[in-house]
């Protein structure tokens, strides 16, 4: 299909934020997307080109414009619009948009969560469109390729939800690990945050710094929870610390897991290593965008960085009886604007790995 | 004591690294010793200056030369001598110089485990002086201060280890959590590498980048399984996951605990938060090192580097059931070479601030 | 004086930002002098603890508290009266604090221009308060030292004016560089913007990021030219291009001078050398905080980050007949506070490197 | 010719290093070429995705090994091959490889000088093959596009000079600025150095540090020199004063140039500017990989890491008679690899852009 047809038509709304401006890199190199309209309040009247001055060479990021939001027009000129805003604010073009029959990829949290009341528990306020929860696609390719590829509403997953799910739905499936007493550790670099200029995110507050914050209770808690329980088929409850390091882009995420399978010897270890690595094996020798490390390679963000690849490795303690899982991931790209690409291709009919490789 | 009478001499053995740099910065600067002495086979011949250009506004610093290591000269030259070693090289130096009768402080792992039979498990190799073992103290100050007072070996604890056990230990011998399933997770500075010319530590394989490694087995579990098994007078298996970040100095811990106490609402948490905010009080209110902070504040390495200080912070969180704590120190100040200038003004009956404020 | 007499009495106006926050780090510390009062709109009724939680352990931090600034409470209170503040804004502080008896030592750029003229010229403002000007002292003290021990009002030199007027000077008084085509090309660390919350001062603009900015009439220039001029006897024009590098804190400064006499081979340039180092002597062999170094060495920021020292390196290149020396401090501490204590050092008598080493 | 024909086939040689790993990167992504052969003593046996773990999830990647090099083998199999070797080693695969017939594209400074004499002074040992010295084409495509279609051996330039020549050689050529007094101030990221495990590199004695290098005779100087003097007519001799700063990646220049018409107005300098515009824009209006700012925007390196391009703006100084320029580029690619593949497309006929956007 992508090789015979003309591209399709797609926008950011939103899109002077690192996620927008990612978003605006991915769409601007697409083989079978042409970026037709970016909006930002702020950056409204300069070209592309200008707010973002390393696509100063692109033709089209000097010739197109950031114009302010018009829901009228871009559903007249958008096959495909990308929301890049805050939770809340995307809801209110989402559901205009959808209702004249845009595809909408949201890449906030507004149509992560099945149910309203567990989105006013972490969000603090009522959800601002509950009707159309029904209509969206919780973007994980991995898990739900089949439903994004009709789907009309895509919310495309968090950046420490895809770091976290991905080595650990398998399992649960399997049930290889107990859903119960999940920890997950998670680093994040700075640009998660957003380019928002807020003295806690100044180069000199987070350079030679590292912290945790937002515990014991973050918001991202509650999409990934309602996806482990999905796969473990009960309630699961979560432990999940964010940390702040000092590097732009990345997250590494280290996952303490419980197999359901007792072990303590060389011997056992084996065996359940065996169970583990077919199941991965089984889950994930297909998917373009998961890596799974082998031999004693460790993951490093410094390796995905730039990709839309997550990659992982696992250790078993034969000690504690615990399993290790390390997973890491570019927060900016498989963490938000990558995925929300592939989750495009997959949903025009594109190859899914185009204009991501 | 300390202002009557005149100053002990000191002295650095493998002063080259980073440890033994920053002795070398706090004994030139403090109240009651001399350095009359660093070793330093690579750097022989050069002044400290040279060696450290950052001390060359120092007279000493610029007078003082490094000698090779010669433990007859050192014995009769000083009263104190500081091992910055390699395990396995410090036992080496430690078994002359204590039989000489000077007062030893080994910041190796060489005598910091009470059973050999561990430490050739975690070190690959047999221990090199295993009747010195029952001389050797663990020279944390805040749990061996009296011990301390009349070592004439004592074991300066790792950088791990001080992050891991200072908040852990008050709450395990009260019994507020259990020994079973504690986690450690920990993200270490670069120089806790040390002053090594390997290309894993290289700027561009270090800086925007973060990995996991050592897992599951790294040696310096044993030194904190031997005291938490001491605290709780029990055997503990800790999970300890070692991350390298790139900051050039600091650990952040993050530690996942298991309160003995059942509490799921509020004012439950409420009663166990009071019981666990007096053992802390109790334990470290006078403590001068030790900083429990209060309210919403979480710790961040940036305001413990250079400092001699460990800062914790802790969360109950009721819907898991479990106590986060979180620390944060220097790991050559605290973690290795503060910690060690502590022990010394405790021996020699200085003020034990002195030189480290 | 400093042994026998009770500590003076200081306060600092503006102290939330970065030289404030390391004003207040060295006042705490300070042998002589007592740190009465710390004033910030934005923080007033906190803690100095809470605000800069690095000082959480020591116990005066933990009881002064921000408050509102009020010139009359504070005349009263204090006998110096550092200004932290804005250009501009200084002055309407400076102004009723000199007449009401109280030394005012000042960091902004107000009151370091003699001429008035020049001030408008560069700050696009009027002088706020033109008849002070004849007061002030430029507080560089290895320039006017003797003018400081008596000085009402201190105008404390800019970051960038030191590290170039430091090398400069001697060598233009003794005739041995030319006034004329001098170049001062300098990197900065990012707390030389200030604690403010600008997106361009985020973490992620600055890492991975270098730059040059400001060019090509930075503000300070003005002062620079000021006292090149006064020591070349005649009128200096400066070329300086500031950049900026992703560090906390340093400037490294590589100047590029003429020197008068020609040079052309090894024997020349010895002679001229030989020159160059007897004049860097006779200036700065007992400057406290002057370090020139010798042989092979070149300035690194990381060797003078948290100090109050300078230091600089030179050399005679035969190829182009010119002069190159390469400057390196702390700008937050030689560049602003630190230098700024010094001269109250020098004021009020105290040894010049009280609370500074 | 590009759509029709099979690809070439390429060869690394000391593909190891960082300069190798790019050139890997952009061979194994590129529509004409297929990388057949990569080489490194050190890493033989292993896969490219073991050597470089983010290339893991590419199939040519996981299937390709390192080998030995072996001359007679690469010069059957290959078309072309890129040398990523130190200077001295390179020219001794390049004699035999080009007397094979294959295109050499040599990466390392061994033929970049015309004159061996000029390489025995700065490279302090006699031309390893000076007989080959007239078959190199230096390769700058903006300068000797026509002479690098037809080369048989591509001498690509170095980081530096890269970042001063582009910005410098129009405007020298058209005689706008002298020939004397050129200062060319370069700050490099640490990747430069190469992956060399040597102390100087490592994080912690980069990471928070600016530093001044091998002044004032830098090897560079020789081929900087050599190409502004043929642009000029006359022998140039160049200042230039190389910094190490923290970034992995970049270089930023900033040049200090004398125009040979006098300006001191705010006319005159725009007479002056109109000619300057015309200059570049005459030179590089259809460069693809030269960016000329406009309006306010100054270069950043951020802008360019990870591109082919180098971008620069200008600034006339009416107060110094000065015309400052500043260069940016990723010293890896459009200072290395990049520019070395953008030679290779234009030696074999493909898009100059092809692989490279």
């Amino acid at each position: 299909m992508h090789e015979c047809c003309t591209p399709i038509r797609a926008a950011v709304i939103g899109a002077s934020g690192y996620s927008g401006e990612e978003l605006v890199r991915l769409l601007l190199h697409h083989p079978h997307a042409d970026l037709v309209a970016v909006t930002s309040r702020s950056s409204a009247g300069q070209t592309v080109a200008q707010v973002f001055p390393r696509f100063g060479s692109h033709p089209e990021a000097r010739s197109l414009q950031f114009v302010e939001p018009d829901v009228h027009a871009l559903a007249s000129r958008a096959d495909v619009v990308f929301l890049a805003l805050p939770h809340g604010v995307a809801a209110e073009f989402a559901v205009p948009l959808h209702a004249a029959g845009v595809t909408v990829i949201d890449l906030s949290a507004d149509f992560r969560l099945r149910d309203p009341a567990v989105y006013q528990e972490f969000y603090a306020h009522p959800h601002p469109a509950p009707a159309l929860l029904s209509k969206a696609v919780y973007g994980l390719p991995e898990l739900y390729r089949d439903q994004i590829r009709t789907a009309s509403l895509i919310a495309s997953p968090g950046c420490y939800p895809t770091s976290i799910l991905i080595p650990t739905l398998p399992l649960l499936r399997a049930e290889i690990i107990r859903p119960a007493g999940i920890i997950a550790d998670s680093l994040s670099g700075v640009s998660g945050a957003g380019r928002k200029a807020e003295a806690d995110y100044l180069f000199c507050e987070c350079n030679e710094s590292v912290r945790a914050y937002g515990i014991p209770k973050h918001r991202h808690l509650s999409e990934i929870e309602q996806e482990l329980s999905l796969a473990a088929g009960e309630r699961v409850t979560l432990q999940f610390t964010p940390h702040l390091i000092p590097v732009n882009r990345g997250i590494l995420t280290t996952l303490y897991l419980a197999p359901t399978r007792h072990f303590s010897t060389a011997a056992e270890a084996a065996v359940l290593g065996d169970e583990i690595a077919a199941c991965y094996r089984a889950a994930y020798e297909h998917e373009p965008f998961v890596r799974r490390l082998e031999g004693k390679a460790l993951p490093d963000t410094k390796n995905v960085v730039g990709t839309n690849v997550v990659e992982f490795a696992w250790r078993l303690d034969p000690r504690t009886g615990r399993l290790l899982v390390v997973s890491a991931e570019d927060n900016i790209v498989k963490g938000a604007s990558g995925q929300a690409v592939q989750s495009m291709n997959i949903r025009f009919g594109f190859p899914e790995t185009a204009g991501l490789e």
